[in-house]
Formats: C-alpha cells, sequence, structure tokens
C-alpha cells in the first residue's frame, strides 16, 4: 500500500473549509488540519472545527494561537459593531468591515510553513470568489500570488519540489459548495458560520455570514440544521 | 508642519533590522516598530529590539507571540543542534538547518496587516541577499512576489493605495550595512547576533550568524561590541 501524499487544510468550522476538507479527503489526500484562534469574536468556529476534523477522522490537527487583536482593524476581533440585516445587493458589493486585514495571507504562511516541515506540497483553503462577500483576499488571484510567494520563499520551491495552493470551492456558488459538501457527508449540523453568535451558541440569523448561508440552504434545497436565535 | 509617512518596520534586534530602521527614519518615515517572539532560542534579541527601539526614538512597538514551535521543523525553534565553525564556503551554500521554514512570509504578513490598519503603506525589512546566509526568503525575487501579494490581498491594495516593501540592504555586504548602521548613528553594542547564547547572554562566537558578524565588522574595520564567550 503506498503511502498517501498529505495536505494541509486550512478549517475554519464553516460550510466552505469543511466541504474543501471533505474535497481534499475525496483526492486522496490524507489531510493536516490546521485552524486559528485570531481573537474573533465566533471562536465558537474552533469547537466546531474540532468536531468536524473528528467527523472525518482526520489524524492530525494544530490550532495555532494568532494574536491579531494586537493589530486591530476588524469587526472581528474588536469591538465595533457587526453589521446585521444588510441588503443582498449591499453585501455584493464593496469590502465589509468584518474584513481582517491580511488574513488569509497569514493563514496561508503558516500553512506554508506546516506544509514545508510535514514534506507536503499541497494546501487547500476554502475561498470562494463568488459569494465571497467582498474579501480581497479570496480571489484566484491572490492565491496565484501566494503560491508564486510560496515557491520563492522555500527550501523546497528554490530546490524544484513545488506547492500547489488548491482551491476547489473558488468559482462555486453557495448552493453548490452546500450540495458538494452534502454529497461528501459533511455533517453541517457541526458547522458554524455566525460571526456573532448569541452566548448560548446560537446563531443570530442576520450577520452577512448568516444571510449567505440561509440564502445558499435554500437554493440548494436541503434545509439548514443550524439553531438560529431569530 | 506635515504628518510624517509611517512605515512598518521589522525590528529583530540584530545588526540588519537595526540598521533598517535607522534607514527608514533617515528617509523621513515615522517608524512602527514589529518584533516576534516564535520560540527562537535566541529570545534575547528580542530585549536588544526593545532597546534598539528606545535609543532610536520609536513611538509604537508591538511585539507579537507566534507558537512557530508547533510547526517546528529549524534549529532556531526545536532542539537540535546549531553547527558551529562552518567554513565560509560551506556557510555560503546551501540553506543551513538554521532555516526556519515562512518565516519571513508569516513576519511580512503580519507586517502587512498592520501597516493597512495604521494608514501605512510602507514596511522595511533588513533582509540582505549577499550575506545571506542561504535563506530563500531573503532573495529580491521572493520579495517581489510578496509585494504583489500585499497589493491584491487588501482592501487598500484593491483601491489602488500599494504598498513597498522597502529593503535597503538588500544588495550591501555585512561590512557596508555595518559602515551604513554606524553613520546613521545605530549602537551596535545594543545589537544581539548569536543564535546560540550562553545563559549570560554572551554570543558564542561560533554559530553562522557570529561568524558572518566578526568577519562584517572586521572587513568594516570596526570594533565588535559583542561580548563573546570565546
Amino acid at each position: 500500500m503506498t503511502e498517501k501524499k498529505k495536505a494541509v487544510v486550512l478549517l475554519s468550522g464553516g460550510i466552505d473549509s469543511s466541504t474543501a476538507l471533505a474535497i481534499a479527503r475525496k483526492e486522496g489526500f490524507e489531510p493536516y488540519v490546521m485552524s486559528f484562534n485570531y481573537g474573533q469574536r465566533h471562536v465558537r468556529e474552533i469547537e466546531s472545527a474540532r468536531k468536524i476534523a473528528e467527523s472525518m477522522h482526520v489524524s492530525r490537527m494544530i490550532v495555532l494561537d494568532l494574536d491579531l487583536r494586537k493589530i486591530g482593524g476588524s469587526a472581528l476581533t474588536d469591538e465595533f459593531m457587526v453589521p446585521k440585516n444588510r441588503p443582498e445587493q449591499e453585501i455584493a458589493q464593496g469590502i465589509p468591515v468584518t474584513y481582517v486585514p491580511a488574513r488569509n495571507t497569514i493563514f496561508l504562511s503558516y500553512a506554508l510553513g506546516w506544509a514545508e516541515v510535514l514534506g507536503s506540497h499541497d494546501i487547500f483553503i476554502g475561498v470562494n470568489a463568488l459569494d465571497y462577500s467582498g474579501y480581497p483576499d479570496c480571489r484566484p488571484e491572490f492565491i496565484q500570488a501566494f503560491q508564486n510567494v510560496a515557491n520563492l520563499a522555500t527550501k523546497d520551491g528554490v530546490e524544484g519540489r513545488y506547492f500547489t495552493i488548491h482551491t476547489p470551492l473558488i468559482h462555486m456558488t453557495k448552493a453548490e459548495i452546500i450540495k458538494t459538501g452534502k454529497a461528501l457527508g459533511v455533517d453541517f449540523s457541526l458547522t458554524h458560520s455566525c460571526y456573532d453568535p448569541s452566548p448560548d451558541g446560537r446563531a443570530c440569523g442576520s450577520c452577512d455570514s448568516c444571510l449567505i448561508r440561509r440564502k445558499g440552504f435554500r437554493e440548494a434545497g436541503i434545509p439548514d440544521p443550524a439553531h438560529y436565535a431569530v
């Protein structure tokens, strides 16, 4: 039996990264899961990530503590308001206050470091350019540029063992992601999407992330197993 | 009086980054200093960084804790041996065990995040391609690729406010760096270079970093104020 190729999979605990993890497995990779505690309001998503990793029999997961609050500048890490009930057109336009400066660049940098140590050359990230809610670091041109950095920054890259950043969801709609995840057996009841959950863990139902999730399930024709406060 | 432009300066506490900080100031920037505690053996360098920042009247410095030990893979963070007394040709060739996977990519990612929050578009890093001791993430092509990432990853980049990664030392020899720093008033007695200092803080004198430092001072014709164990 040949050994499976290792892949580092970034897992937030939401629908997208959980589906990306399922795809990495289906493509024959042995997933090494990396999650981040970055002072986000919705730290509950790390618990979701653990449960999802467990449900998919991941052999190794590390959770890194990042002190992004020292840097600040985002509604996800600071004490300002998460916007609610924004109309769909508004969500689709511009960059929201929940944008965290350089977040995916930082996440991918750590994934790159770990991949090189593990002898892996494949990194999976569940970014999505369609329903991407306005984050610049979810676009294909960003991913391409980061892959270029990966191959110039590392011993492996210099020596011709190149890295691939896999973005299997990048051109899917949320509904397509949900259908794909469902078909691969992702248990969406374990996922967490809300930016601003209530203390008992229920999703607010009205932040951008909840609105995008609800619309996705509706369009996929699949019941959303999340518990909403409203 | 017009406000000075802010620059984020990565400061390790060694000769190169201290000189880069002095250059940023000379070029008229208001430096915002960022240092990292990444589980390095030579954590003493953070104390050096603080003293240097103080001596150059830096208005703001943040020290971020990074858990690179969870990733491992380097003699600088793990429990394996720092090589000693390597011949000069050997140091100049290949990538040493003190290489930390993706280190500069991670450092620059944080600098980028902080710069965007501060409204700064200038990042200084004291990398050096000549006496670079074999690290791939000190080369001009890496820096160029990261600058490209910076402009694709961020709100500012998307909106046409571009970032510049300044590498004023990239083509200098160590002797040139030392002469430049000296001319700009850097107090090299505050700097720390050794990868493997003794418990009382003296430099080992024989790791790659000490050997490169000693040669640099010798060639610059300037006495090295470091305290060496041997």
